[in-house]
């Protein structure tokens, strides 16, 4: 197959000369020249970029969208612990089908955002009163299943929970996440990685929830994985958690991460804002990725990433969607930047550098494709030889773009493009999203308004 | 002609049984019960909210939307000044036609995101090489035309616009922005006022554009202008403005407002972000309003509204889309709240008090609405008997949206409705926007692509 859009970024060029040829196996084959023979589909008005890569989602509180800027009626006040607390309503009592709904609905927005692949950091395991189901790994089967039919490539990030908290009592409503022991969630991962072993879009890892969930004990059996199954962590999301790893461990929490030698190039810390100098070094050093989460981290005014020092140190950074209050990566992009700008009263705080055309926008597109795909041990996020063909176009004369010269056109799509400019996306050479429909689009939402119904009656 | 949507936001509440009735004359007449006789259309699964205001706009400068995120080769900096660059650039060479054609591209983008007023904020003046047109008011009748092509109601802040600033040389990229003296604005002004008295959907009022290009002797004479006419000026956007103005009057921007007895109900300080608490107390005391355009702001790195200490100092808020760089007042909103969260590390920041049910979203919506209104001086922006039936629908099953629970309506609708949801716009009863669709959408993109074409060439 062979695809002509009008622009294609093929190795990082913004190039107006080339196709795009895909073989029957969804690979890439090459960017041969336009008026090259074949069987030419061609995509007019169209910039064809790498498929984007959401390398932190929590499907299920897509239930939760819209509803938690809301103090109830004898509350103390709207928190980061009070929007948890209607999180976990949402999730107590989900059933396997409504699992799959939930996530069914915000695939589908993801694919319609130009969203190839989603890193499912995921940890709903077991039935209500938290015995475990007798297929132990059932909800994760059903997020899977979801992202399957949708068409997206997944990452399943399987989530240890052991507790609520250092000296905390149980709660309650943590019971579907917590397993008995790290042994427990090392079983879980090994049937997981052996039940999707043959299949190309799917693949595992493991997410330690936070130093607030897992003891050390639990994390230093988890240090002992293979160096390239993913790992991934919430790490310093609230100033809460940085004072009881203190008191715990009398580290902070990179600090900790660090002496339990989880730090390595495929670990993932989700977040990374309250970081010391010397934190962020220390996950410089390591090649370790930070994924930020802008549009969930303002919504729970969890703070701002320090990317532009994270850069500086060597970390490499993803982007997520995290809560699902937006899904929209492009926009998480303009926020990672935005609130910099915001922070260090300047424009463009993470450029790359004077003289190179675009940067700062190619960097930012760099970040939520080859970032998140670094992130989850994945070789999509660029195309390239060989690459698998995950790819989205944006739609040129949108009026949210049109209007934007072709020497600025990446600035354009990263800085200005509307979720709604995405018109085609295929993962591995098939087309889930055409002119910006996906065939699941009206069963998905009537599936989930039932959902949604059921949990807010 | 009655109208009925499932849910109403009638006197600020929401309804869920009852019509909006509105007259022949576009004036809202009540809200009777649902199942009253008369012509009813229905409005299913919609929402019904007022229109919003968007209180700032420069409309040329969507021309450079998506291409000042760039690091020209050469260039020392990527800025707010090397941004301002760019904008100039875009701005001297429009002709007449051009400034109409673009002010309807993103005049239709407002309609379609729900907005049913503009306050245009409007500098361009005379020929490219600073001579008077003939017909001396041919730039604002462009923009004029423009929004009542459109169907929008307009506010033309006629800018006056004096020099390059204190002790600065001429800049010859500002020549269409300069009058000779104060009296030539004033002029302007009335001349405006009288050739559009007769016309319900505008109204004029005076802009001098900030305390840099407007000297105290200027300033004067406006704060003679009766009270009634709304004054708006760009007021504490840089802290290179304080800097300036410290060293020409010994005062900070808003003590020489005040000193100079511009402050006052019908005054809009627009952004007003380096603010001291002193100046914070004066514009509350004057019940003055801030206009924040968080996405701008953001965009050039200006810094954040300090919103919450303006509200409890008394004053009013508003919102604009100011450059352009999105049209959605919706995420405005979400900005202003949301950047506060990530200064302040909490949520909700604006929330007016705890158990008033959606207390946050309402009041944010009121701030899009009724803020905007009263900062522009019209009875608008709210839907109650005798106001004119500007109005705007939400799609309540848009997939950005399905699923929020109806006593979390408003709050979903604020904090998770894509631009795309809103449905239905009328102004004045008029409907301009249909199922997302405006008669205008394809000849403005159209139009439109041209005049970029031609600037960018």
């Amino acid at each position: 197959m062979l695809l002509e859009p009008d622009h294609l970024l093929w190795e990082d060029t913004l190039r107006d000369d080339l196709l795009l040829e895909v073989g029957e196996d969804g690979v890439i084959l090459g960017a041969p020249r336009k008026g090259t023979a074949g069987e030419v589909r061609r995509l007019p008005g169209r910039v064809l970029l790498p498929g984007l890569v959401n390398a932190h989602s929590h499907a299920f509180q897509r239930l939760i969208r819209g509803c938690t800027e809301y103090v109830a009626a004898g509350a103390l006040a709207d928190d980061f612990w009070s929007w948890r607390e209607l999180m976990y309503r949402a999730a107590e009592t989900l059933t396997p089908e409504e699992v799959h709904a939930s996530a069914r609905q915000v695939f589908v927005e993801m694919a319609r955002a130009g969203i190839t692949t989603v890193g499912e950091f995921h940890y709903l395991h077991h039935q209500p009163d938290g015995t475990p189901y007798g297929e132990p790994n059932l909800l994760s089967a059903q997020v899977v299943r979801a992202a399957r039919e949708v068409g997206l490539r997944v990452v399943l990030l399987r989530v240890a929970y052991a507790r609520a908290g250092y000296q905390k009592p149980a709660n309650p409503r943590q019971r579907r996440f917590i397993d008995p022991g790290p042994d427990v969630a090392l079983e879980a991962l090994a049937a997981l990685r052996s039940e999707f072993q043959g299949d190309a879009a799917v693949s595992v890892g493991l997410a330690p929830h936070s130093v607030r969930a897992v003891p050390a004990e639990w994390l230093q059996q988890f240090a002992r994985l293979p160096a390239d199954v993913p790992v991934h962590m919430h790490v310093a999301e609230q100033p809460a958690e940085i004072v009881a790893c203190t008191a715990e461990h009398g580290l902070r929490p990179v600090e900790l991460l660090q002496q339990l030698e989880l730090l390595r190039p495929q670990f993932t810390a989700v977040h990374g804002i309250h970081l010391s100098a010397d934190e962020i070094e220390a996950l410089g050093r390591a090649r370790a990725t930070v994924c930020a989460c802008p549009s969930t981290e303002r919504n729970l005014g969890d703070g701002v990433v320090p990317a532009d020092a994270l850069l500086r140190a060597g970390a490499h950074l993803a982007l997520g969607s995290d809560s699902q209050a937006h899904v929209d990566l492009l926009m998480e992009l303009r926020q990672l930047d935005g609130h910099l700008r915001l922070l260090r009263l300047r424009r463009a705080v993470l450029d790359p550098g004077l003289g190179q055309p675009s940067g700062l926008a190619l960097r930012l597109l760099q970040l939520a494709t080859a970032g998140g795909a670094r992130s989850l041990g994945l070789p999509v996020g660029r195309l390239a030889v060989g690459a698998p063909a995950d790819f989205f176009t944006v739609d040129l004369d949108h009026p949210s773009l049109v209007g934007v010269p072709p020497d600025r056109l990446l600035s354009g799509v990263v800085f200005a493009a509307e979720r709604q400019a995405v018109r085609e996306v295929a993962v591995a050479g098939r087309f889930i999203v055409e002119e910006g429909q996906h065939a699941l689009q009206e069963a998905a939402v009537q599936g989930f308004r039932t959902v949604a119904r059921r949990v807010f009656s």
